[in-house]
């Protein structure tokens, strides 16, 4: 059965741009897996072909229980768009929990991350913004918001 | 600055119907939010208004360092379908991590869960397998990868 997370996977456009962008953010490069190319990627992920790039982020104090999959699609080739918008049916953002929301905010304008609002207190204490990645996909930023500590 | 995850939040149709499906496969509710309106939730989300439904869902061992907020939203109503294929930009699929892939998939398949494929072995231990959740989010098991374990 389930024991826990394991990951989320973005796709991407480019490889490496998208890693530099998910390093100025404050992630970890966990581990750079290369180019995988098999006939059972095709088959898991029921797609023409298995050719991909792919390279492990987490944040600074890893754990097995989440990392992301950053993935370049070589064979098939990436395709579509992010969703549009956050009402869309489907995994529509990715949050991270911070300290000092008002403090990252300013760090990230300064390296020329846009973001959708100015922080918002969504009441109890927690605060939250949303911003892009480079292709559009969506992540969240929240502060105050710490209710399942190993419990 | 980014401290650790927080959570991903995937969009529904019918917050019952996916609550039902999602404890199917073995994760729990953490906390029933119930119903947020809000004009922040509005500027945050870049949406027209901010009413949604909410449910914190988790592994049975729930850390505050990840979990799944499932949403349905009310107003805006959701809109769009999840991406056809698993090469789409954006966030594709989420992964669960299993200790034993073939047990879990007999047992969902029992359930009516339709896989893509059978598990694949993707090579180093590694053995993988994708469905949908009723709105057609790609989810995905993997058993055999624990790399970063508490490093």
């Amino acid at each position: 059965m389930i024991e826990n997370f394991s990951h989320v996977t973005i796709n991407c456009r480019d490889l490496d741009r998208s890693v530099a962008f998910y390093e100025s953010i404050g992630l970890q490069v966990l581990k750079r897996i290369g180019e995988l190319n098999s006939e059972a990627n095709a088959r898991a992920f029921r797609l023409p072909a298995g050719r991909l790039k792919v390279v492990h982020l987490g944040p600074k104090e890893p754990s097995e229980n989440m990392r992301i999959d950053l993935v370049e699609w070589l064979d098939p080739q990436p395709t579509g768009e992010a969703y549009p918008t956050l009402n869309n049916i489907g995994l529509a953002r990715l949050c991270f929990r911070v300290s000092n929301i008002q403090e990252t905010v300013n760090h990230l304008k300064e390296k020329g991350i846009i973001f959708f609002s100015e922080p918002q207190l969504l009441g109890q204490g927690v605060t939250t913004v949303c911003f892009n990645d480079p292709d559009g996909t969506t992540l969240q930023l929240i502060e105050g918001l710490r209710e399942f500590v190993n419990r």
